[in-house]
Order: C-alpha cells, then structure tokens, then sequence
C-alpha cells in the first residue's frame, strides 16, 4: 500500500521513536523505502499469540490491545498501545511464536518492518543497521529494567523473599 | 589479572554461553584479550543495586545471588547464577543504574567486559561486533519474554484481567 503521507512528515514521526532515533537521514530514507502501511478496521486482529512472527509494527493512528492467554476467558489485557508505540520487535531479531494477540480498539494505521528488511539493511548500510539494533537492543533493556522491577514488587507486595527471574545454575 | 586457564579452554568455554555463541574465532581471540578475569571471596559484593555499571561479568566458577530491595528487609532475592551465566549485559550497551546487586555465595572466578571494550570491538572488528549485539539482543529478547509470561502468569493466578507490561499511549 502506498505512503498516506509524505516522506519528510514520515521520516519525523519515525525519528521521535526510541528505536529510530539518531539515524541517518539516508538511513531513515532506507527504512521509509521498506515499510509497509496497513489499515485495520476495529477489532480485527494484527497478530495472535503463538503464531511465527516475522514483522514489526508501529501503530501511526488509532490504537490496539495486547492480550496473553490465562487459564480461563477472557484473556489478560497486558498493553493498550497508541501512536508512536510498537510491538513485535522481537519477532525481527529472533523469529518465534507471537507472544500477545493483538486487536485493533480504534481503527489504525500501521508501519511494518520485516526480518527480511532488516537483513536487507544489514546489507546496503551496515552503519544504519549496528545503530537500529543498538536502539533496539536498549529498548528490549529498559523493558526488562521495567519488567523485572515489576516482579520484584509483586513478590515484595505478597511478602515472598524469593523469585525466579532467570533460571537458576546447572547444578 | 592474568587468565587462569589456556586460551583455547577458554574460547570454548565462551562458545557455549549464548551471547558469545556463533563468533569467529578471531572474535573470540579479541574477546579473550579484553577479559579481566576477577576473583571473590564468600559473601562479596560485586555490584550494588543503583550504582552506574560499565562492565558484564561472566560467572567462571562459583556462585552468585542476585537481590533487589524490596520495602523492607530483607531485600528479595530473584535469581541464583553459576559458571556459564551472565549478569550486568544491560550496563555494556545501556548505561543505567545496576537493577540488583550480586553476593558472591560460593567463591567465585568471572570474566568481566567492559562497554569499552565493546566500543573497541566495535572499532576494529565490526562484523565480531554485529554478531555480539545480535546475540546480546536474542538474549534480553529471550529474558523479556520470560518475564511477560511470568508476570502474566502472576495476574492470571491473582484473577486480574488486566496488567501492565508496557506504558500506555499519551492520550
């Protein structure tokens, strides 16, 4: 589908982005140049929980939800995500199973970026890529800063003394 | 402090640890060449919970317990590591405040690299570099994607619905 806006306008948007941020403008030329635009009315469904991921996405308008399965129904609401957010970055640097179902709440307008553009980068402009996985790479760290903060404050907030953030030694 | 084993049982020791997996050997050896290798005594500390970390370190030999404060004390342990597991990757590519802080709990040998060392790799050796990084990348990937299961689980068993892995859109 093409751009629904203009390239200049684009590359901003992008730029404001932690994992777009500091890149060369030729860089940023190379990525406006791979991204797909994709609409999706409310309630339809990006991806689901368990599929093989091989796209990212950045939501340009509207706004979407993340689910994770539970044992029972409905599912847990673990993210509601708007304009300039993303999701299944993971899925382009380590191609595996979804690991949140996401519908579409308000009617959006997505960027999205695949392992394959990302080789393709590797490729054409190896200085624009080590600086797209860096930022990539400090955003997966302040989610999990974020993340293991999180556990531990629950664990503190049922009183326990343990938990288990990284599996323990061989022996 | 100088290495306490041959460089090619070293090399291989390296290779089995996942963000060291896949190198060149010539990437390995440079690798090798950065490493101080640093010795702990029983009930040492080794980085402290909110102190600035510049350096990963790679447990050798040993034990190690990683705690985080809670509200009181004392404060809440949230992962055991031993030979072959890393802590502080964060700080090599991010450098943040230490998310926990490490007690030597059987004495210990590590390896320790710095984000120096990493910006010289990145200097002379760019495509070692790339590999680092994107192994470094799979790895927190990997992490947070146990932790969003762990943390979903939590609210599941609670009968949440809801939780909040990801900050919410600005409006």
């Amino acid at each position: 589908m093409r751009l629904m806006e203009d390239v200049a306008h684009l590359k901003e948007f992008l730029s404001s982005i932690a994992i777009f941020g500091g890149l060369e403008d030729s860089t940023l030329d190379r990525i406006v140049s791979m991204l797909r635009v994709e609409t999706f009315p409310i309630d339809s469904v990006v991806v689901h929980e368990g599929e093989i991921g091989q796209s990212m996405y950045v939501v340009r308008s509207g706004q979407v939800v993340l689910y994770r399965k539970g044992s029972g129904q409905p599912a847990i609401r673990i993210a509601r995500l708007g304009p300039g957010q993303c999701f299944g970055e993971m899925a382009i640097i380590d191609i595996q199973a979804r690991s949140a179902t996401v519908v579409v709440e308000r009617p959006a307008v997505m960027y999205s970026l695949t392992n394959r553009d990302l080789f393709q980068l590797y490729n054409d402009d190896m200085p624009g890529y080590v600086m797209l996985i860096q930022n990539l790479c400090r955003e997966l760290s302040r989610r999990l800063r974020k993340a293991d903060a999180k556990i531990t404050q629950t664990a503190d907030a049922a009183g326990d003394e343990t938990t288990q953030i990284r599996e323990s030694p061989a022996k």
